[in-house]
């Protein structure tokens, strides 16, 4: 009367960044927003006609999609939306990467590509990045299967130039190149790969609302591309999940987007906190590169980054360590609130003077 | 520039019921319910707190799985959740169907098994149904990698007994026996296969919100069962996609499920608008088997089923027709309020008197 082990499918469950669930403690560990969503998320929440939960929701998301569309100057045909960019990207990997050739991505990246390509029998090929972090293009000039990394990446926060992304383009005409934006609202302006999408039908754009737009808790990704690529992903998309963001979700996703001005205030915000946790890392000794994501990566020569987690985590200050030789120096700190970041100083200042 | 089709997954999308836009209609063609959802979700969601946006959503669920626990009298480790019952058996499908046998399902049926099984690669053999649209058990003690059909089923609403179902998980006792219980609720006191699973550790029972708690909307849907098989359930999501459901899903559905008496009379409302439409379609002379979900599925011997569809649809009153060979003569017809009802009615006699 109980399954047989043959019938499982056998996974390594991936570890989330720990959600502490006691009250008093700082959350710099898994790159939320500090600030809530813009007012507008709120007003359309309350005004809600809970009488419509009752149908199903639009399969299409026409209300987001059209929103996306405008504020990034596409038409909606070339937007689509998803439950977080990991349902996207998860969708792009099923659409895109069929040729049976590997496809390529950086070894230090975002850890759920290589468990999308396991789950669905893609083969892959981890590239080094150089030693300062940064992607090689020239790496990616060999026949693969599709092109897949994050701008800025992470953890490393590091930024890559639109030259840099263009020559993987144009190394790269036959096969979908996607570029995962998750971070890229807090790069500054004429950074995202966006403005390259007139001259490459085979480029792909993903972006989250789980970051710069504060909205982690509503599960809402879009990819934007060229017509055809995103009617390849509506295919598949509508070939086996037709509902799947919710009612609450394109209302609100949709209100979030036209409230500009909210949007760019809070980006302006964190930047100015990342500056200043710049200058202090930069005080206390820690070396980075220059972060361009809502998170920095950090280490101090000398002292492992293990130290400082267990240390901080003692004062219920939470960030984020990678278990793994290339990353175990390391920390990765989401920007906060100022008064947050002046705390996480403070104790950081404390460890080091005890040692 | 532009992706070469070898890169593509091929699919044959998916066409889900229309979703007329205009104001003056009447929808029986979804199964969605007709009315709204308990008053207790419009005040959690007026009371939901937007600040928590910006936070991941508890990837566990745990609100509403406990309240789900509750209400189905099993632990909360014996309930999992997911974007709609659709996501939560697509997540089986990948979980418990890898031996790499056939699994078994009804030919008419519910759609989508088939093509979860193409997209997962899991080997299926579709099994005719008898005459009467009834499920033999005798077809399901073949070596197989697991069964799983809807009950009641679907177009036909048509129930079958819990002495039907436990035969066919005695004679598979070690692969994975799922029964799709969208439409239980619809089916009177004592119908579910819950009630076995005390005895039978490799069963697993679906439900979903999106009909009998009027929340498909919401895209909320769970699966209950052993300890033991939802553990592999949470590995395998876990390993890919940690956060799903989000913040307004886990809290309104809480707030649905607490809320018995609502749901009760909502399911009583519905059954005797069905008990009139039964009496109705048989007064016109339409022919059917019992209904035991929120739909009819009915024909008017020597009327193809094409001609009423349409003849409604000219009328604004939308019901669904399947254009296959075994389906064409019938029509399903969701059970909507009794208002809509005398009106589908109403236009039902007009087009036969004009025949």
């Amino acid at each position: 009367m109980s399954i047989s082990r043959d019938n499982l499918r056998n996974v390594t469950p991936y570890t989330p960044g720990e959600q502490p669930q006691f009250a008093k403690k700082i959350k710099l560990n898994t790159n939320e927003n500090p600030y809530p969503p813009s007012p507008e998320v709120e007003k359309t929440l309350v005004g809600l006609d809970a009488d419509k939960f009752r149908l199903y929701p639009d399969p299409n998301t026409g209300l987001l999609r059209e929103a996306l569309a405008k504020r990034y100057n596409v038409t909606p045909d070339q937007v689509f939306t998803g439950v977080g960019s990991d349902e996207v990207i998860a969708l792009c990997f099923q659409t895109y990467f069929n040729s049976g050739k590997p496809i390529l991505f950086p070894e230090i990246s975002y850890s759920f590509y290589k468990v999308w390509a396991d789950i669905y029998k893609v083969p892959y090929k981890e590239i080094p990045l150089k030693e300062d972090f940064s992607i090689d293009p020239e790496d990616y000039k060999v026949p693969n299967g599709g092109v897949i990394f994050p701008n800025p990446n992470a953890p490393t926060s590091r930024l890559e130039s639109l030259s840099m992304i263009e020559e993987v383009l144009k190394a790269n005409p036959d096969v979908a190149v996607i570029i995962d934006e998750a971070y890229i609202d807090f790069a500054g302006e004429g950074t995202s790969a966006l403005a390259l999408l007139s001259k490459y039908d085979n480029l792909v754009v993903t972006q989250t609302f789980s970051k710069s737009r504060s909205m982690a808790g509503m599960r809402i990704g879009f990819a934007i591309a060229s017509r055809e690529m995103i009617s390849y992903l509506n295919d598949v998309k509508n070939s086996f999940n037709s509902y799947t963001l919710n009612y609450p979700a394109i209302v609100c996703g949709a209100a979030a987007v036209e409230d500009e001005e909210y949007f760019r205030s809070t980006i302006d915000r964190i930047i100015e906190t990342r500056d200043y946790a710049e200058k202090e890392f930069k005080d206390l000794g820690f070396t980075f590169s220059k972060p361009s994501a809502n998170f920095l990566f950090v280490k101090k020569p000398g002292v492992p980054g293990e130290e400082i987690f267990k240390y901080l985590r003692s004062k219920n200050i939470f960030v984020r360590h990678f278990n793994t030789e290339k990353l175990k120096d390391y920390l990765r700190v989401t920007v906060g609130t100022r008064e947050e970041m002046e705390e996480l100083f403070r104790e950081i200042r404390a460890f080091l003077a005890e040692k």
